[in-house]
């Protein structure tokens, strides 16, 4: 185990009809004016919108309301949030939404203490150093931006996606109901489920010895979201599987499993640049990296696909043979993936083979020093692209 | 899963060398004077105390000292460390110590902006509205008070101890070196984990359906402490297995493992009536109540129990009579606290058996309303009585 430094505190309220609690939750935060970001019209369709203003106002909060975040959140609509909330005076911005809006509004935070333009964060320019709070109603599992540290925000103007990780941008709160998930299309619940696997993958693999306890729960973790997905694609208001997606989106992604170990995250970083030229869905984009990354990589530590293979994906060890339960356990991740309506090859993703040069040159590297992406296996340019091909 | 309200806000700092981190980690949360607050002389021989000391005067902040915290730490010792606080002008409280140290403080905290007696806290005569904050330099892996909302007082005037929980006494941080807890010896280890463990099967053993993420979760961390205290009792200086333990401690008891889900404790109240009369460390006590509570109450829900000892115990499931698979887990868990020199009878923890209808009688009762304890069964005196003559 390494060391680290760990703290998550945002207050987690979940359960049915929480969302009613917003204005009170808020008060308790010293809110007297807060700032609504919201994505399209679902959230006002759906009545959550109406809801949310009511336990506003019932609280004596008064609140402005900025619509139209955009799925990959831009920074032009974030500089425009910044100014209304000067503007107006807020002191709380709250998230009624998924991890778009939430990395909206988590950039609308940071940009209110400073003087520059707020892309600066993003491009490594500045450091935050204050935030306003941020509060979040959830509205879909996947991302994680409820708990987590991280946001991701698009400069249009010179196509240019770029994350943040800074401990300000924890939200203050966040009001999980997993009701308000119900309506969310079999894709997209897939999806979501595939994002918080990774999450979950990512810092899983890794090259830190003895880390028994966070494997074990990383295991736990993974195996429940495969236990329920599935429940999912057959019926979509079952409370009890989108309340366990919902909680285990949270916990795969507020870094207690990363504790005491080097995480991977090259998948994430060979998905951008496939969702960076195509327009795919993060979720069905990780789900065709992830199997090839794995067949890449996986025999820098057998013992460790293994072990992955037999805990989590049930398959009987081969003692004779552990690379074959390695490979066995990769291949039921994809059998999984496709159970649920999931891609596995870039094919079924519908994204040609032709640029695969081209992205994996542009692949974010992790350690400029020896240009590489990825920490379990530090991936050359050159081996991106290798992996790019593994999923033709 | 039921609906759930969960803020862990301590910052964990974990790993070698990080108490000398405690004058800048203090300084951070605007610390200007320190009450440094500890138990025998144990640190002060270690040299932990001067470390911690000489890292305070680094970051130029001031501290008085106040030690003699004792196991069952007593609400006298709390009321002068409250009027030391208020004469010196401290603004943050220091734990260099385990559990009795941390809730010492906690009281301390809690009392310091109460006009009234501290005790009025612990005897539910009144709420507390305000802390100083507290920090902790954590020695002994078992109590988990260092991410709890929990503290005990004793208050040896009236013979009582008692408990309470309130959000306000989470610790600001938490400084955690697993190398703090190589001296220890093999049965206080022990000793601390049969505590995480009880920590953790409090919570497992419900009647909640539907909460299998955290079921899995709970199983992950029961299986690494039952993994890693064994090497602990060849090898009391093994970096890793104590840190397994040390952040399994930690988890095991700031409520993670609570989420969703109606928790029992009726094992720590019949434990509190045998180390009331007799003086048995907690975690013995546990070891020996634990088991005969499983006996007595396993009929209730036998799939629960055939799926901890499946998943936990490693049995193999016997599909045609699942009780047996059941009684067999109860019985691997006994085997396994006498593997690590744990007693499982009151006669092997030296406790006498003519006073077990009088500790029955005194059971504090978790829901006064019927009289009962615990939750999974509503135990009542009589069956109390029935569980403390099944340790015989």
């Amino acid at each position: 185990m390494i060391n680290f430094d760990f703290c998550s505190p945002t207050r987690f309220i979940f359960g049915r009809g929480v969302e009613k609690q917003v204005g009170a939750t808020a008060a308790q935060f010293g809110a007297k004016k807060v700032l609504i970001q919201y994505g399209g019209g679902s959230v006002k369709k759906s009545g959550l919108l109406d809801t949310v203003t009511a336990s506003l106002r019932e609280a004596g909060i008064a609140y402005v309301e900025l619509g139209g975040v955009q799925p990959n959140p831009r920074v032009s609509l974030v500089r425009e949030a910044i100014e209304l909330c000067r503007k107006e005076g807020v002191d709380l911005i709250l998230a009624v939404g998924g991890g778009s809006v939430i990395d909206s509004c988590k950039a609308t935070g940071l940009g209110y203490y400073y003087d520059g333009d707020v892309w600066d964060f993003y491009c490594g320019k500045a450091t935050p150093a204050k935030t306003l709070p941020v509060g979040v109603v959830l509205t879909l599992a996947a991302a994680g931006s409820e708990g987590s540290n991280s946001s991701v925000i698009t400069n249009e103007a010179i196509h240019m996606k770029r994350g943040l990780n800074c401990e300000l941008t924890r939200p203050a709160f966040a009001l999980m109901n997993p009701e308000l998930t119900f309506s969310l299309p079999a894709y997209q619940t897939a999806c979501g489920a595939v994002d918080i696997m990774a999450h979950a993958m990512e810092r899983y693999f890794t090259n830190t010895p003895h880390v028994e306890l966070i494997d074990r729960m990383i295991e736990a973790l993974i195996k429940t979201v495969m236990h329920n997905a599935p429940v999912l694609m057959e019926n979509p208001s079952d409370y009890e599987a989108r309340a366990e997606i919902m909680w285990a989106g949270t916990l795969a992604h507020n870094n207690l499993l990363g504790t005491g170990r080097e995480c991977d995250w090259a998948s994430h970083q060979l998905e951008h640049e496939l969702s960076g030229i195509y327009d795919v869905a993060h979720g069905a984009g990780l789900a065709v990296v992830i199997p090839a990354w794995m067949k890449y990589v996986y025999k820098h530590d057998i013992a460790r696909f293994a072990q992955f293979a037999v805990r989590v994906m049930d398959v009987e060890m081969d003692f004779f043979d552990p690379e074959k339960t390695a490979r066995e356990g990769i291949r039921r991740l994809e059998a999984f993936y496709t159970s649920i309506g999931m891609p596995i090859t870039l094919k079924e993703l519908g994204v040609p083979t032709d640029r695969l040069k081209e992205m994996a040159d542009n692949c974010k590297e992790t350690d400029p020093s020896d240009h590489s992406t990825g920490h379990f296996i530090r991936l050359t340019h050159a081996d991106c692209y290798e992996v790019y091909k593994l999923m033709a």
